[in-house]
C-alpha cells in the first residue's frame, strides 16, 4: 500500500540549540521510500551520519528563535505484517551476530530484573513467536493506554507499577519481557496508518525463527500500514529529536494518508 | 543554492535481472537533501544497504521486459566549492584512518605504475592542494573531452594513451596521479548544474590540509552546484546501476535546474 | 611500561551454555598488544566478531561440565595517564560523531534523572576536564568502596543511595554525572597494575577538549599502568562473560606484573 | 590442529617511514587464535584500526635505521578444508549483502575483461563449486609456479600472458575468473603448514552455496593447516606491510610448525 506521512513541527530555541534528528526513514525489507521532502525554515547547514543501528541521523543547530521543520514521506508499505505463531525461539548460539545487542538490558528495559515476571506472563506458550504474542496480548489487555502517566524517565518497571502508559511505554514492557526470556527485541519508531489519535508511534520487533517480527501492544490485531523511521535498543536511542539545550515544541501535527 | 535534479531511465531486461542501484544521495557537509522521489514502473520490492563507503545501495530484480526508473532530487547545494591553494599535503601518519583506503591502487587507477609521471606533472608545485590543481589543470588542458574513445574497461593509463576520454576517464587520471604522490583521492559521481551536455557526471576529491577538496578536470574553473550521489575508489565502486544479467538502457534523460 | 596480565577462570555449566566473552584487548592510542595467549580446556570452536563499540567478542558454547579459561596478555602501556585540567568542554556541535552515543542515558547510567545533582557536584568548576575531575574526586571522597552492597542490577542512583559500591558502581556514577552535564562519558573495563586487591577493574573516560581522558574514582591519584579490554556505554555492554544459561564461576584469579 | 607460525623481518628505512601493517590474525569460523606475540625493536607507539574488510591494521612510523619486527602466532586451525563439489552458484539476488563487494573488478583482477575466458575455462561444469574447482585445477595444471616473472604491478591478465607466477598471481587469476562468472571471490593472505618453500602465502575464497570455500591453485589437493591473516578484494588490500616511503626488507624468515 502507498502511504504518505506528514509531520510538521514548530520548535523554539531560547538560544542556539544543537540538535540530532531522526527524520529520514530508509528503505528496507518491508518498505520502499518513494518520495521524501524536508524543509527547515530558516535554512541552516546540516550534516548526516549513520548511527550504530543503521539509522540516518541529522545534525544541525537550531538558531535562537522559531524554526519550522516539515517532513513529508511517501512509502510503499506492507499491507499486512507477517504473523507466524509457530516460529520457534532461535537458540542463542544460532542468533545472527547483529541481533545479540538486542538481548542486553538497557535504560528503559531493565530486563535483568524481570525474568520471573516474564516466565509468569508466557505460562506454557511455546518458546518463540507464541511467547512474544502472549506478552503482547497481556500488555494490551492489562495496561491502560493513557497520556500523562509517564514521562521521559519512565522505564518498563515503572509502567508495570502505573498499570498505564503510552505506545512507548507498552513497547518498553514488551521488549523487556522478551529479553528476559532471551529473545532479542528492539524498539521501532515511525508512523502507523489510521492510528487513533494520530501521532508519531512506537512499537517493537522480536527476533524468532529466522527473522524480526512486528508486535504492537497498543493494537487489538496485527496491522500493517507501518513506516519505520528508526530502530534502537529503547527510546534513548531513537528520539525523533535529541536537543542539547532548551528547545520548546510549540506545535506538532502528524498525518498519514493512503494514496492508492 | 537550491537544485532540482531529474533522471529518467527506461531499461529492458531480456530475463529477470538482479540489480544494485545507487540512486539516493545522502546529506553531507556540502549538501542537504530537501526532497527526493523515486518511482519504479512496474513496482518491485527493494531492499537497501549501506556499502563500505557509506553509500545507500538499492537491491532489486528487474522483471523481464521494460522498467521505468525515475529519480527526482532537490538539494541545497554549495554555490562555490572550497579552493585553498596553500593547503599542504597531509603527512601520511596524520591522515585520518578512513582516508587510507584512498591511497591504494584500484581497478581503473593503477597508481602504482604512475609515480614518475605524477612527479613530472606536478613539477615544483607545493606538495598538497597546489599539486592536485596542477594535475587537474594539466588534464583539462591536455586531454580531449570526447565520447566513444573509452568504455567500461578503460583505465587511467589507457586514457593517457588515447589522449582523450570523458568525465569518468579524466577523474581516473586525476585520482591515479594524486595517489602516486601519496595524496588520498576518491571518485565522486553525481550531478553538476549547467553541465553541457547535461548527463550524469563524475569528478574527484583529494584530501589535503585537513579535509576533502573537490576537483573537476572537465571544467575550466572551480564550479559549485554539485550534487554528490556516491563516493568510491573508482568507477567500479560507484556504478549508478550494476546489473547482473543483460540489461539494455533504452533511454536516459537527465536534467538539473536551479530553483532559487 | 611493559605489563603482563593473567586471568584464570574455572566455570561450570549445568548444561551446554552459549557464551559471549570479551577477552582480547586491542592495540590503541595508549597500549600496544605485544603478546596474548588464550586457552580453553576442553577446546571448543569459537567465532569472533567486532561489536558496535569496536570490541572483539568471542562466541562459544561451554559444554556441560567444567571449563578452564586462561588469558595471558602482555602489553606496552602508558606509565602516566594524560591530565589536562584546563581542557574545556567540547561544544555539542563540534563533538565527533562517534562520541554522541556516549551522551545518551543507559541501563546503569540514568543521566536523565541526574541533572540537578550533577550541577551541584561540579559547583563552579570550569566546564570540561575540571568538572569531570570534580565529579571523580567527589565520588572518591564520598562513596565507600565496599563489596557486597551492589549486584548486577545496581544502577548509579542505587549506588548514590547506598553510599557505597565497587569500581563498576563508581564508574556508573561518574559516567551519569558527566552525561547529565552533556559531556560524553564511557565505561572501560580492563586491568590496573598494583590494584589492591587485584581483580578485573572498571573505570571511565570522558571526552573533553579534543580527546578521551581517563578517570578512576577508586584511586586517590591519576595512575597509569592500565590495560583496556573493552569500551561501552555501561556495564551492560562490557561484561567479561555474558552467559545465556546457568554458568557458575568456580574460581577466578587475576594478576598483573610489570616486566621491565 | 595446533599451529605455530613465526615471521621475523628486518626492515631498513632511509628516513622516518609511515607504515600500515597487517600482522594480527583474527579468530574466525575456521581458526581460533590461542596466542600471539609481536615485538618491535626499537619500540615505537602504534595504533590499530579495523579496515573495511574487518582486518586489524597497525599504524606506526619506522624510525630511520633498522627495525626488527617479530610475529609469533599460535592458532587452532582446521585440519581439512571444506570441499563441497555439489554446492550450487548462489543467485545474485540471494547473496548476502557483504559478499556483493567481491563481485566487482579490482586492480589486479580485471574480471570485466575476462568473461569469455571464464566461460571457456569452466566448460560444462555445474554452476557453483564445480566451476570454481575447474578454474583452480586449470590454473594449477597450466600455469608454472615461478618467482621473478611477476612484480607488484602484475595483474591477472599479465599472469595469463606470462603463463607463470607465484601464489599471489595464481590467486588473482582464480578470483578474476570467478567474478567474471558472477561468483564472489576474495583474496586471502596468511600461512600454510608445510608450504614448500616456506613463506607468507596467498590463496582465494569463493562464495557458493551458502558460504565461503577455500581454493588454492598452488596446491595439488585440498589442504588444511591454514592461518588467515587478512581478506581483501586483491593484493592491493592485503599487503602485509604498506610503506609510504622507502623501506628495504633486509631479511624475512617464516616458519610454521605443528604443535600437537
Amino acid at each position: 500500500m502507498r502511504l504518505q506521512a506528514r509531520c510538521q513541527m514548530t520548535v523554539e530555541a531560547a538560544d542556539d540549540c544543537p540538535l540530532v534528528a531522526m527524520l529520514r526513514p530508509r528503505s528496507g525489507e518491508a518498505q520502499w521510500l518513494v518520495r521524501e521532502r524536508y524543509e527547515l525554515h530558516p535554512w541552516v547547514p546540516t550534516t548526516e551520519y549513520v548511527d550504530n543501528y543503521g539509522n540516518l541521523c541529522q545534525r544541525l543547530t537550531v538558531p535562537q528563535g522559531e524554526m519550522q521543520i516539515e517532513v513529508e514521506i511517501e512509502v510503499e508499505a506492507e499491507e499486512q505484517i507477517a504473523v507466524e505463531p509457530t516460529a520457534p525461539a532461535t537458540p542463542i548460539e544460532l542468533l545472527p551476530t547483529d541481533t545479540l545487542l538486542y538481548l542486553l538490558q538497557s535504560r528503559y528495559c531493565p530486563s535483568d530484573k524481570m525474568e520471573d515476571q516474564a516466565r509468569e506472563r508466557v505460562g506454557d506458550a511455546q518458546p518463540g513467536y507464541a511467547q512474544v504474542e502472549a506478552i503482547r496480548s497481556w500488555i494490551h489487555q492489562t495496561l491502560e493506554y493513557r497520556y500523562g502517566v509517564s514521562d521521559g524517565s519512565t522505564d518498563a518497571l515503572d509502567t508495570l507499577g502505573h498499570g498505564a502508559g503510552v505506545c512507548r511505554d507498552f513497547s518498553h514492557v514488551g521488549i523487556s519481557l522478551c529479553r528476559a526470556l532471551r529473545i532479542p527485541a528492539r524498539m521501532v519508531v515511525g508512523y502507523l496508518h489510521e492510528l487513533d489519535p494520530m501521532d508519531m508511534h512506537a512499537w517493537f520487533e522480536a527476533f524468532v525463527g529466522d527473522r524480526w517480527y512486528t508486535f504492537d501492544a497498543t493494537q487489538d490485531r496485527p496491522r500493517g500500514g507501518r513506516i519505520v523511521v528508526a530502530y534502537g535498543r529503547d527510546a534513548a536511542d531513537v528520539a525523533f529529536l535529541s536537543n542539547y539545550g532548551p528547545l520548546e515544541m510549540k506545535e506538532m501535527k502528524v498525518s498519514v494518508e493512503r494514496l492508492d
